[in-house]
């Protein structure tokens, strides 16, 4: 069973790779660009196939590891 | 309108920080994590409010800064 985590930053936490992008589009040429926001995406193939086992243990991934809940957010998609 | 890309490494192509992120998962007792592959998520704000426009430029912005498609897919979700 795969399960897909998006970790993103807070708003109102700086993020600087987000601004390096956003100036390097403006660079190439690309109007209209108002934000860019860098987050992660990790996949993960889980030998389980008990739908709420896989949610369950995939939240607590996050909590323990994934994210770091004082500045990210995270959420979890499974199947 | 918001625009969201995805980029992964493509298949067959070593990826570091997901077999930390494995290994790490292991340590902390989560069993029956057979794969963890880590890529990026890329959140755009675009002023433009046609989609059609929207898409085509964000796919552009891919190919030239957002992915090395040497190594990596990508994925544009609008909207």
């Amino acid at each position: 069973m795969k399960a897909r985590v998006f970790v993103t930053l807070k708003n109102g936490v700086l993020d600087p790779q987000g601004e390096a992008v956003k100036h390097a589009l403006g660079t190439l040429g690309f109007d209209g660009v108002n934000t860019v926001r860098q987050g992660k995406m990790i996949e993960i193939d889980l030998a389980h196939t008990d739908v709420a086992k896989a949610e369950a243990d995939v939240t607590e991934m996050c909590e323990k590891l994934l994210a770091n809940t004082v500045i990210e957010n995270y959420s979890v998609e499974i199947g």
